[in-house]
């Protein structure tokens, strides 16, 4: 579903995308919990990813940033607490490890092979080690690969944006932002990129007062929407 | 519950409170939602309320700002929609306006009684009018009642709470920070302020890496905690 005509499709440079939940299926991670958990793997995945973002903002808006890794674990320490679940190290560091071997969505390959005449990169909080074990696991190739880490916060930060626009020097405009995370869409839209929402769960739309240009169900729409025939 | 010993309680000139959740009673939300929308209150509350600090966490990164009334509506739109509940102006206006006339928790005017030889103030994301109405409505009365408005980025930005110490004019060590929050709690720590979590819901910690001095179960421990025999 397109909410604006495309009337720049020519200036577009670069696609720069979000990693989890974009890219990469975080539903092995529910798969895990649900292994530990039997009964709670659904609602442990929930409130773990909704506690991952929480620190995240709340670590870059106290300006008490830390590694993504570090507070993924402390995210799953809270969950698990609240919940009445009992964690040990073990079964952390397992939990940790699904987030290196996602899956992509199976669109995805096809899709980005079908845009490799454009600079390609990724843009996600996660730190640089969880980055390149999962991008090594893809057998993908990605012209950057990108972590917040570099700046010392979190999307949706507009340092972190202005990150990718610096390392693939091409200005706000000529860059196609993807990611499924509404807040991030948001936040890539107030920095000055076209965005690409993929709403994947047919969620509400975020009202931050910053909407995606375009809407699509998943990346297998994305080539027609930059020009490829 | 005292996790630390309290060494420097002689330094404490002023009393600075979060509002909602902390001084007033946030129930009578659930109440109106469940009114509205029977078998669907208590979990509309909590949706609105998590959407709500999102939002305030969200607009602050991207450096937003917008006025916490018009959030929190836009919150309720958007929980009212995921939940696919109907909601038109007249309900939404209502929902806002029990934001205004909130109870005070129980304890709260005896303990604020207690205190009155030092300065007391409200520190809260609510925009002026909202707390304006509130406080109007508790017949309480504070030295200070500030709003994160006044320097355009929500708690637990550092600004915030330094507005604090620039109105009381006291320095953050002297400071008696309150809050039933805790992330509130712990962007006041991560400040320089001695810092009182009020954990009526008994919700495990936040790991933040900034912990609360002291751990209080509700607002009646406060004096004593505080040298007041």
């Amino acid at each position: 579903m397109t909410t604006k005509s495309v009337t720049s499709l020519q200036a577009t440079r670069a696609v720069v995308f979000d990693a989890y939940g974009t890219l990469f299926n975080t539903h092995s991670i529910s798969a895990q919990c649900e292994e530990f958990f039997p009964g709670h793997g659904n609602k442990l995945a929930l409130l773990w990813r909704r506690k991952q973002l929480e620190y995240s903002w709340l670590t870059s808006l106290m300006g008490k940033y830390r590694d993504f890794a570090v507070l993924t674990r402390e995210a799953l320490a809270f969950a698990c607490e609240q919940m009445a679940l009992p964690l040990d190290g073990g079964r952390a560091d397992a939990l940790m490890f699904s987030y290196e071997k996602l899956h992509l969505f199976p669109e995805v390959r096809d899709a980005l092979a079908k845009l490799s005449h454009l600079k390609l990169a990724i843009l996600s909080n996660g730190s640089p080690v969880m980055l390149a074990m999962l991008v090594r696991h893809s057998h993908l190739r990605f012209d950057h690969v990108l972590s917040a880490d570099e700046v010392g916060v979190f999307k949706p930060h507009p340092r972190v944006y202005q990150l990718a626009t610096e390392r693939l020097g091409v200005a706000p405009e000529a860059v196609a932002f993807v990611s499924a995370n509404g807040w991030d869409a948001a936040g890539a839209r107030a920095f000055g990129f076209r965005v690409y929402w993929v709403n994947r769960a047919e969620q509400p739309r975020e009202r931050l007062d910053a909407p995606p240009h375009v809407i699509l169900k998943d990346l297998s729409e994305l080539p027609a929407l930059l020009g490829v025939k």
